[in-house]
């Protein structure tokens, strides 16, 4: 092996990045409470839980990177000590912290909705009458899918708001932001500062899960120079080396920012076929200090998640150009258990794939049977 | 895992074979002599020296196949009696035998160089007699890379030609065939008798090794189809299941068969990026009894072999659209290390980038830095 990468986090993200390593002679290892998880087939797993997991895990690799953005810093510092990590200690601290993040936002020009930091009653009130009513009132840290959040519609519920979330200290106060469609964009910087940007992303959510993603999304030709400037002051501000995730909102003002995850996300796992360059290779690629590959798209594609129960493989693999990606998870409610891309030699076939695709997933998500794309 | 694969041999073609299963949620084992194997680094490898590893090795999966082809056949007999094996025996016995195989292309009326069984000095002089000279004799089984051979130029060389390969029994004598060019075809036929093809690759030899493959082969639209009829005769007669390779000779009389594969073959490796389904996922999907993948083209594509010494792999990764296939494997003279794939989103940019390749590569080979397609 030419170079072994330590990951922090041992999901699918990490499997599908050390997939990507392997043909490049790159051994990954990874730091991860569950040994039987998805990466384990690809590497040896040091446990988060044992004694001395993070020094056996700091010194199993040349060079560090992660697949969870709530990696802790204070491992990352102990890592730092020695080794590097890719992405830098910064971009991980901002992602972490709704507030920081919202600032550099602003700082860099990047449209957001408007925000308040909130650390008293007497501060929430302020925002709320500076704001308006709606808002939503997030903790700054922890926290997801809508947990950790308040929807604050009438003045009567700052009290009860604030007994709710209060007890966080740091929150952040946001207006409402009325958007026709979530996309994202995600991108990768090497150490010598190239930047690649692969396409838009339009993302589909049911109930707060990412159902689909269509790239490049519908009517975006306006959209990725915008979209694109913006991830590339993010990246070059940050000095990031790795692949980086904007998730924006369209609206009738222009693209406004909703978060950075500071990895490979979700919405770009249609790339692995859909992109000359998959966005794991061209990560592993980055951390591991080799040329970027292009990011160029082959031909348009869906990424449909498969949520809670897997579906019949045999189904999957008997529509024209479909992949299928399994991460070998056992079924649970709401669970990511793989993902397929439909990528047919005729794009005109990809609404139909779709909608037999919805027919024989357990859990169709966004994905309908009469659905248009 | 919803299903384990075995493996005879664990070399680069069980390693990407493995890589192809992962996604699938579907394991490889290996039967192998070699505990440190390209293969290993993906499923568990059983010791062909150990003195039960064949049975623990029948024990660890579910069905079997192999990227071997003179995997012995008792071997598959042991395994016969309580699993499965794709490619059938028949397939196999066939192919460890040259007289079988060419006999068997005269039977589906497969064009082949003419040809004679020989089993003593007496049948040898028969055979110069009948075919004239000069011609090729060779052991029946084994030999490899000129090795078991024996070209036959004056009628004076009979009897050290009889002394040199006589003792290995059972020989053929063949005419030599006047090509133009090798091709090869690759085919897959499923559980349930779908067979698809991948389109023919023009493979070009340095000093008896594979330098490079091109495809789809240049001028072959006619070729094709006869190609294509070929190995389906194969596939069906044999009731063959997995991955069959024909490989032909161009001649002014049309298409020659060489020799078949019953495996996944090097001059296939450029169907991971440049087909929708490759060789190995395809492969894999017909040992385990599921639907078969396209095997359209995405892109014209040239892959070229790494031998004996490795590349800088930032040097080839910096070519636009080239994709790294290392084998874990140490350097050694004529040894097979890896592949790279080009296949540029412009497929006019795929000689300049040939000739790139050319010069970065410690082994260029057939690979000539003023080269054209």
């Amino acid at each position: 092996m030419d170079k072994t990468i330590g990951i922090f986090g041992g999901g699918q993200l990490g499997r599908m990045m050390a997939q990507a390593a392997l043909p490049l002679n790159i051994q990954c290892t990874f730091f991860e409470a569950q040994q039987d998880c998805p990466a384990a087939a690809l590497g040896h797993v040091f446990s988060s839980q044992a004694e001395h997991g993070l020094s056996a895990f700091i010194q199993s690799a040349d060079v560090f990177s992660l697949e969870f953005e709530n990696t802790p810093l204070e491992d990352v510092d102990a890592l730092s000590q020695t080794k590097s990590i890719y992405p830098p200690r910064q971009a991980l601290a901002i992602a972490q912290n709704r507030l920081s993040e919202k600032t550099l936002f602003n700082q860099l020009d990047i449209p957001v909705a408007p925000f308040k930091a909130v650390d008293s009653l007497d501060s929430l009130k302020q925002a709320v009458s500076e704001l308006g009513l709606p808002i939503v009132l997030k903790t700054a840290t922890g926290g997801y899918d809508g947990k950790g959040q308040f929807v604050l519609r009438q003045a009567d519920q700052i009290e009860q708001a604030w007994a709710e979330l209060g007890p966080a200290q740091s929150l952040i106060a946001e207006s409402f932001v009325t958007f026709s469609r979530e996309v994202s964009i995600i991108a990768v910087r090497g150490q010598n500062g190239e930047v690649k940007t692969w396409p838009l992303a339009e993302n589909h959510h049911h109930h707060g899960i990412l159902s689909h993603s269509i790239v490049p999304a519908p009517n975006s030709i306006d959209l990725q120079p915008v979209a694109q400037d913006y991830i590339t002051r993010l990246l070059n501000h940050l000095n990031y080396v790795g692949v980086l995730t904007l998730e924006l909102f369209v609206t009738e003002q222009g693209l406004f920012a909703n978060e950075m995850a500071p990895r490979v996300h979700n919405s770009g796992h249609w790339s692995i076929e859909g992109a000359v360059c998959s966005q794991f290779e061209n990560h592993i690629r980055a951390v591991a200090g080799l040329p970027l590959g292009s990011t160029d798209v082959i031909r348009p594609t869906v990424m449909v998640n498969i949520i809670g129960q897997h579906p019949k493989s045999e189904d999957v693999l008997a529509l024209n150009g479909a992949h299928l990606h399994l991460y070998n998870k056992t079924e649970r409610e709401g669970r990511k258990l793989g993902h397929i891309t439909l990528m047919p030699v005729n794009s005109e076939d990809l609404v139909g794939l779709c909608r037999q695709l919805a027919q024989i997933l357990p859990e169709p998500l966004a994905l309908k049977a009469d659905m248009t794309l």
